[in-house]
């Protein structure tokens, strides 16, 4: 089905709906007379629950061309995944059998509805999903339970801060394949998504809530010595290269974070979990901590600055890998910020975030819908145009709604 | 002379000064009274006045082990410099013969040192000193004119907004080296230095203004479908994995400068001006541009966002190989902001760095005394404690201050 005919079919079956629902029960009656239920679909890239999926969480991993393009992909990425499968359970094993990448996901998700429910009343009840790209449930899972549950408005929220094609990019393609080449019923659902919010002063808070606590653990003469290392999930400098927003974005977190600090410490940004032979963006964590440890420093804070929860990347890489080997090996005192996880300041910013999108009624950013200058991924160019065709929807539905609100007073 | 002894020298000479000096005659009484007179020396690049001076600047160039590292650096830079004299030369012809960044900087030294007269009367008479890294007046030339000037309180103000190792540290580690190594009588100078400003309210404002300028000069129509470029000049990549700061305080000037302009528009961070074989930070400019075009992009608005007045890189670069170039090649519509030039905005916010500057009464930022995790340059150590050393002789100058202020009272 082209997608043209799939926004006409979802603009008519919403208008239909819309139409034939309050004239045929009181069921639907009380259903159309509602405020728009509003459904918040938390994507990020999940992680395994357990060491049983480690195997689907990697060849899922390696299936997906938004991510890392193979030749023969459907041949190559399970002979990958099923080679690294073994390492990577060890890894999981030693932070305790599983990724809780769900469990907090989740915590999020309850906190922000909460409080949603209290302060955009108007777009209340509001639900949240959970639309992981690799493990369940996945970003499909999470549709099908958003157009079950009947809900009308959509909200897209990624859960990774700054923007990149290899995470929301790729996230947001499976959201628009999925959507537009469903079968069955066209769903009626509108959608707008919240594609980048690297700066949010909330977000800004709760890092820096959790920078502060934690430098409150070394002691006053250790504290002035501390170089916070900023670290982000590295991508490879031929994604960066293509004009990737991503790298830009975490600078200006981080810049944030530290003038929320007072530029109370030295720091760097640094880049971790570089995989395989081909040029990555640097420096890379592990190597920074080495050179500091040459020039003496013995005091660092970690600061994952691009996840908003704890997983395999802070559990296994930053505190076993760096925190513990590395500053054995050079005698150093390395800690780590916590995740955002149930962080309350991190919470009241999603929910305001969640609201003030809302609010606004817009599709999408200006930002989402320009493709970068070097994309490859034709993919890319539809889901943007998906989003954008949303605008439309969106007046409709606020129109209907102040009609609606006229006519009952 | 080992950089501890010209410490020791500087700031005991700079005491003897103001123990002898009082008693001696009238002329050293008033010397002793006034109040500071403070120099602001301007750092930059620089570029060749005329054709002829091209080989000057580009021997120093190639020279510079703070920027380019070179095997037999000293046989093999004049070479360089005079294979590529000719070509270069060219370049300058075509910009109308030479760089106007001495000019401009002077226009903005002058604009700047004005308006602190009058916002800082306690630290006035001020008296700007332009110092350039490649041609005439070089840093050494300008020390020398500070210090002639008998110039107490010294501030070294980088003009390249975001901090790198190749720009401001090689023009500090210039600084550095003439000021600890000079012949003759220890300067009585007291240093402090203003190294970076990437998201500074003013700068902020002053790309604003003339990036709204210029889209105002686009038809309605075009406007909206205007990409901004934001083009900063490259680095290689040796340099970005060592750990230089730059990429993430361009990506944070790029992210306040869209936020002032309230997103009006899609946008990326692209870079320009690479040289050599080896792998250099990207998207560059020009296959930007390119890629634009392919996406069926017609309008472009090219921003230099990290250098603060015209020169080979905007005149040459982006005026005639691209917007003029490409523009014709793929039929687009590209434009350039000026640059900052003779922006009173730019020039008010300069006077409001350095005035808060020395009211802070602070050598230097934290952050500048952070070396790169990876960092191969002993002289960046050097310069940083050099730096560092001056707080001591700051807090002094400020109680000597105070003191004689109570005693006058």
């Amino acid at each position: 089905m082209s997608s043209s005919v799939t926004y006409a079919l979802q603009k008519h079956g919403h208008t239909l709906l819309k139409k034939i629902l309050p004239t045929t029960s009181l069921l639907c009656r009380s259903y159309a007379e509602r405020k728009p239920k509003t459904g918040i679909l938390m994507l990020n890239m999940g992680g395994p629950e357990n060491t049983d999926d480690v195997g689907f969480f990697l060849n899922n991993l390696f299936m997906d061309k938004d991510l890392i393009p193979l030749p023969a992909q459907s041949r190559l990425a399970p002979l990958i995944a099923k080679r690294r499968t073994p390492k990577i359970q060890e890894q999981y094993r030693k932070i305790g059998g599983g990724s809780p990448i769900r469990q907090w996901t989740e915590t999020q998700g309850k906190g922000m509805v909460e409080i949603l429910d209290r302060i955009s009343p108007e777009t209340a009840p509001h639900k949240f999903y959970v639309g992981f790209r690799y493990v369940r449930p996945l970003t499909e899972d999470a549709i099908d339970a958003m157009d079950v549950d009947g809900i009308e408005r959509a909200v897209a929220f990624t859960q990774y801060p700054q923007y990149s094609c290899s995470t929301t990019g790729s996230s947001l393609n499976a959201l628009y394949r999925y959507t537009t080449m469903k079968k069955g019923l066209p769903s009626t659902m509108v959608w707008s998504v919240i594609d980048r919010w690297p700066t949010h002063s909330g977000l800004v808070d709760a890092f820096a809530d959790v920078i502060q606590k934690e430098l409150d653990r070394f002691t006053p003469e250790q504290r002035d010595d501390v170089v916070i290392l900023f670290s982000a999930h590295s991508l490879p400098m031929s994604v960066v290269n293509r004009g990737d927003p991503y790298p830009a974005e975490v600078g200006s977190t981080v810049n944030r974070v530290m003038e929320k600090l007072g530029h109370c410490n030295q720091y760097r940004l640094v880049w971790q979990s570089k995989v395989g032979p081909m040029p990555w963006l640097g420096p890379q964590t592990d190597a920074a901590i080495e050179g500091l440890a040459k020039n003496k420093r013995k005091n660092v804070l970690l600061v994952p600055i691009a996840f908003t929860s704890d997983h395999i990347e802070t559990l296994h890489e930053l505190d076993l890998e760096y925190a513990e080997e590395l500053g054995a090996k050079h005698k150093m005192n390395i800690r780590r910020a916590s995740a955002m996880n149930d962080n309350p300041i991190f919470i009241e910013a999603q929910a305001n975030l969640v609201k003030d999108h809302l609010a606004s009624n817009i599709a999408c950013s200006k930002q989402l819908l320009l493709r970068c200058p070097l994309c490859v991924n034709g993919t890319c160019g539809k889901t943007k145009a998906f989003f954008a065709s949303q605008q439309e929807l969106l007046d409709e539905m606020k129109s209907q709604e102040k009609a609606r609100a006229v006519s009952s007073a």
